[in-house]
């Protein structure tokens, strides 16, 4: 069966027509000073229709928390509104998630090869994934695992204040005389979290380094010194965000990590990631760290995988 | 049917038949230089066939994270162990689980009138309750409605790195000079966590205070400032974990607040501890944490009647 799915975030809407985890048509626009979701969908309809390929249920999973079928995204004006679209298109069933949720429904879709084993671990009897990944903001997520399929644990933990290093404070208080408030985990981990990070280092060690975007900080990670540093410092407090949420929702089949920083770096999350996500504060937990899985997905389309696996099991 | 419930934590060890929710028999021991459970275990069964009560199934609910039937008590060397406990005893039925584990059960059947609703919120569709707790540490736990029963996510997130404010950088310095590495969680809000905030306090502003231990604290916070002001801020810092927990889990059911702690002082957890619990960094987050309920659960003995649940629904 078809299904119109969408995967819309901070920086970019996908649209895609999918039948059984294959994406026949794809689509992308930038999210940002668009105004309507609906009229997108619509034309979106309109060519899926004109190539043969329409379909009559459809899922969105967009950045935001979901409350009675809305989505205001986080990051930008863009509402996704289940009433709004099915009474604005032909589509039967329409449903509308949270990304992370979907993106936690990708784990269980999502083809081998697209997946980097960083810690093989050994999965516990306990049914329960979760998933982390930072794109424009922190997304997470848990997947909890019953006899009659998955139930989710939706997280806005990106949004809680960051358990960072003391020796990392130099960092905390220029993200807070940046913003004005106390730093939450997104300011961190995130696109502009990279940006954040490149910016205290400018001020602390390489006055001469330009303002750069969080795109050009990653291009430019392996021939510019503040960049190489940013990404360093970046994928550190990565690893103690990964750990703290492993901590906090103990899976015993391991944590997943996505967004879309992750999929584009694989290489820079290696045996340095590892080591700093089991380097728990109180030895003994190292244990329980170093027994997890934990694995990245570097199919930056998987949640429309996710989206579909929804309509199919939900 | 009578069930053997226990609920062993880092303080006390708490046996009990229970039949339907009701405690026919309830024992205590400290937990401390203890260092066999399965003899306390078997004196108790001996109490309960000699007054006509035993039970032939039972449900151990311990402070520390479960791996293959067997908890290693975090803050003790107590070892309780399925098999062991099966092979000494004519138990038929055993199970061990999590003491928040059960917690998150007790949810279910405890009695109204042990709750205190701090904020009534809006539960929504999302079947998710997230329980979180201080005693001699800080437990959390999560539990997802399904069609079929409940499916709990364990945490051990009292173990992860504290998200505390910039303002309590010195207090966040102390306890590293005090225990040598980066603080976690459950180093501010529990019974150590208590008393390390009275003794920081000592060292700032009460120089005379003398040291106390955490109950002697909890006693004293009406007639002493030194205690008035560390109890003020472990609720402080209490709410913001309590906040943190609630980002990460999204509760749709809620939060409840459990642990001794709160459980002896319920009339610290007022108007206070609920303004500073939806005092999110973001502003747009505030809608989503006023919308939560937040229910105190004053019954000290919940998580042995969650052990009793656990036994009939799992």
């Amino acid at each position: 069966m078809r299904s119109i799915c969408g995967d819309i975030g901070g920086t970019h809407d996908d649209l895609a027509v999918v039948e059984d985890g294959e994406i026949l048509l794809h689509q992308q626009r930038k999210t940002r000073r668009q105004h309507s979701f609906v009229n997108y969908l619509e034309d979106f309809i309109e060519e899926a229709d004109d190539k043969g390929i329409g379909a009559d249920r459809a899922c969105f999973a967009a950045a935001g928390p979901v409350r009675d079928g809305v989505v205001n995204l986080t990051h930008t004006n863009l509402r996704v509104d289940r009433e709004q679209i099915a009474s604005s298109t032909d589509l039967t069933e329409v449903k509308v998630a949270n990304d992370f949720t979907a993106f936690t429904d990708a784990t269980q879709v999502v083809d081998e090869s697209q997946i980097k084993h960083l810690q093989q671990g050994d999965s516990r009897d306990l049914d329960t994934v979760s998933v982390i990944g930072a794109g424009t903001g922190l997304g997470k997520g848990v997947l909890v695992g019953t006899e009659n399929g998955h139930r989710h644990v939706e997280s806005e933990g990106g949004h809680a204040p960051a358990p960072i290093r003391p020796r990392d404070g130099g960092l905390h208080s220029f993200i807070e005389d940046r913003t004005g408030r106390p730093p939450v985990q997104e300011d961190f981990v995130s696109g502009r979290g990279l940006k954040n990070i490149h910016d205290f280092l400018r001020q602390e060690s390489f006055p001469n380094a330009e303002e750069l975007s969080p795109e050009q900080i990653s291009e430019r990670k392996d021939r510019q010194d503040s960049c190489r540093e940013a990404f360093d410092l970046f994928v550190s407090v990565y690893a103690d965000l990964v750990r703290a949420f492993a901590l906090e929702t103990n899976p015993g089949k391991g944590v997943y990590i996505g967004g879309g920083v992750a999929a584009r770096n694989p290489d820079e999350f290696g045996s340095r990631f590892v080591e700093r996500f089991a380097d728990a504060p109180e030895p003994r937990f190292e244990r329980l760290l170093r027994g997890m899985p934990v694995r990245l997905v570097t199919d930056y389309k998987a949640s429309l995988l996710g989206a579909e696996h929804i309509l199919e099991t939900h």
